[in-house]
């Protein structure tokens, strides 16, 4: 698999990562895949959590991930068990049981119910999980001190990751200082109908869980739900946000309370580093695609044209190529099939205009076009000129080193 | 562009195809794109013919798709003319003026009014049309005799196609002898809703518009309605079907005529021939994979499960690295979020089943599986195991050439 370079800006990002308070947590090698690798990380909430979390779309989803949905359902958690290099996915009635075994031995060591311990896997889908080297391994935990490192927890959930994925933000609940710190895993499968990915988001803010969903389901719309390497859906991936409570901050009495107001917008921004951290490591990916679609008749439609563009190919490998064939994004919405006027389309790269009244806008700036495209952050905007909703979505290119990560992976 | 290495087995076609009564046709270099090609084809049909036609469902649509969806509308053609080089796509109001003038020096030079004279564009998009060149080579035609080469026919309409692609048959209606003869190109932008290529099929049958379009819209629903290459749905492509009336056969009265079950077999075959001969030669394509959804509950899911497993960037990596990643089609299956029970799915890869009870079949045999695996033709099979209809797809793998061909395509 791939080595874990660990990117500058990551690795500078996790020694400022604050602990959450009630909050522990460590990892250990269970020999899942690869010999003494990290691949197992135990999240301890000792006091407890209340528990919101969104989840793949999938219908073959992953027997983890069904496990997991059940206790989210309940909104209280008492710990979480990782592991890659196992999706534990398609595994049948074995692979029920094999989670069940995984949170009783977790359970155990933590003093708490296998009902209060979710569950996630990634990694390969269809081999049986080595459940008896993750039990043992989990028992061994007990004789080990708990790290607390938040690099080590995000390198333990990676595959084909290049680096470990961490952020956080300190925000304030009606005065009360509030943290939020998590990590997150990419790096194929990684589309749009939520939770494509691993993440797990920590606060030790005091909230119940509906409005802990509220915030998360909100949050992810427009972060994880927004992002696509490849159009491909994983069976296991999944969101999940914890909040400890012991902040002590005073209980808000809806979603909408205006004292949430900067937690809200604090947690985006966590969601939203995370979400762009995945596709800045998109499998192969060179440069990350900002795509703007604006003034389009329904949010919906907007968000459609954004993916639509952000899953071509043909788009896709144009950037990756630092050519400037706009006509794929020509290509891309009209794809969607949804009713435009051509001559309202507005098509914009790095902020130059390229296309007005159906068609090219001529003596464009050259130059500074193709020196936008030699960096690597692309804009890509789209102004359909019919209605006033908007979106915005991330992507990454596509280059013969998806092809090589991925043609082959498994063997 | 590609150069046109033409595969032996495309080769062995063109030599056998039959002309068709009624239809003559010629190449030219108009120098579109590159010198000295041949990149314009003028089919004359100086009889007339009835005419149907199935067009790309893009909501950015060239300006030669809607002139031809016009002509098509009214049943009844006296030519075609074709370009490769400039889609004349999102050109504007200049575009539209530019179908017009090739329509009306291409009627002249047939004698016939513009109204009937069909036009299709394939090549890059956003490029304005160099309209007087094509002209001033279609006034030159007049001077040409007519080559009627069905092989020159399929090489001036390529554009990164390796082999011009050709098919033909012949038939009967009533008793009378009927051919049945086509070209088509490809090989991006090749995804379903319809005509995401160019086809021209003539036969010399006698049919009215409305029965031509009922065969017309049914074949291509089974053959170029179900190939993918890339996702990516194109602004200009277009399938026709011609009928010249020459074989004088007795008028079938209705679509439902069982006078027509030969000929709509017939037609079907050559439909599904070039289908298959545009996804083999899909950019940087190496394997045509073959997807066959059995026991779905409805028609509609059983495409979209095979269109998710053909459109898996995923799958089409993992077939490209002849490994037999079978995970990653559980993963397609899911993503369509159409709901299933995973004990009943039953995988196989070549005819050797993968998955029983929601889990990995124990010892197949992996020896029958990998030399499966290192042919060119793939067979992948998802049962249902829930209802009566079936779906098959094809398209191909992902690999590296793609990336080549895509990633400097317009440069």
């Amino acid at each position: 698999m791939a080595d874990f370079h660990i990117s500058p800006l990551a690795k500078a990002r996790f020694p400022i990562m604050p602990l959450i308070n009630g909050l522990q947590f460590s990892t250990t090698a269970a020999n899942i895949k690869y010999p003494n690798r990290e691949d197992l990380l135990l999240f301890d909430i000792n006091c407890g959590a209340t528990l919101a979390g969104v989840f793949t779309k999938s219908s073959t989803l992953a027997a983890p991930v069904a496990w997991s949905q059940n206790i989210a359902k309940r909104g209280y958690a008492r710990g979480l068990l990782v592991n890659s290099g196992n999706a534990n996915a398609f595994t049948g009635d074995e692979g029920r049981k094999d989670v069940e075994s995984c949170a009783v031995a977790a359970s155990r060591l933590l003093g708490c119910s296998s009902s209060e311990l979710l569950v996630a896997s990634t990694g390969v889908i269809g081999e049986p999980l080595p459940v008896r080297r993750i039990v043992t391994a989990i028992e061994n935990m007990k004789d080990k001190p708990q790290g607390n490192s938040w690099e080590k927890a995000a390198l333990a959930i990676g595959t084909t990751d290049t680096y470990p994925k961490g952020a956080s933000c300190e925000t304030e609940i009606d005065g009360v200082p509030i943290q939020i710190a998590g990590i997150a895993k990419g790096s194929g499968m990684i589309a749009p109908n939520m939770a494509t990915m691993l993440a797990f988001i920590f606060t030790d803010a005091s909230l119940p869980p509906d409005i802990l969903r509220s915030v998360l389901k909100s949050g992810a719309s427009k972060t994880f739900n927004c992002i696509t390497v490849d159009s491909d859906t994983s069976t296991s991936d999944m969101v999940l946000l914890f909040s400890t409570g012991r902040a002590r901050n005073v209980l808000p009495i809806s979603y909408s309370d205006t004292k949430l107001r900067r937690f809200k917008n604090s947690l985006n921004k966590v969601l939203k580093d995370l979400a762009i951290q995945v596709v800045r490591d998109g499998e192969g990916a060179k440069k990350l695609i900002t795509i703007e679609v604006r003034r389009a008749k329904t949010s919906s439609s907007a968000h459609k044209i954004g993916m639509a563009i952000a899953n071509s190919p043909l788009v896709k490998t144009a950037i990756a190529g630092e050519d400037a064939n706009w006509g794929r994004i020509v290509m891309a919405v009209g794809k969607t099939g949804i009713a435009l006027d051509q001559s309202n389309l507005l098509i914009s790269i790095g902020g130059i205009l390229i296309t007005q009244h159906g068609k090219r806008v001529e003596n464009y700036d050259e130059e500074k076009l193709t020196s936008h495209l030699k960096g690597n952050e692309i804009l890509l905007q789209v102004d359909l000129s019919e209605g006033n909703c908007n979106a915005k979505i991330w992507t990454c290119d596509l280059t013969h080193d998806y092809i090589r990560i991925n043609a082959d992976y498994r063997t």
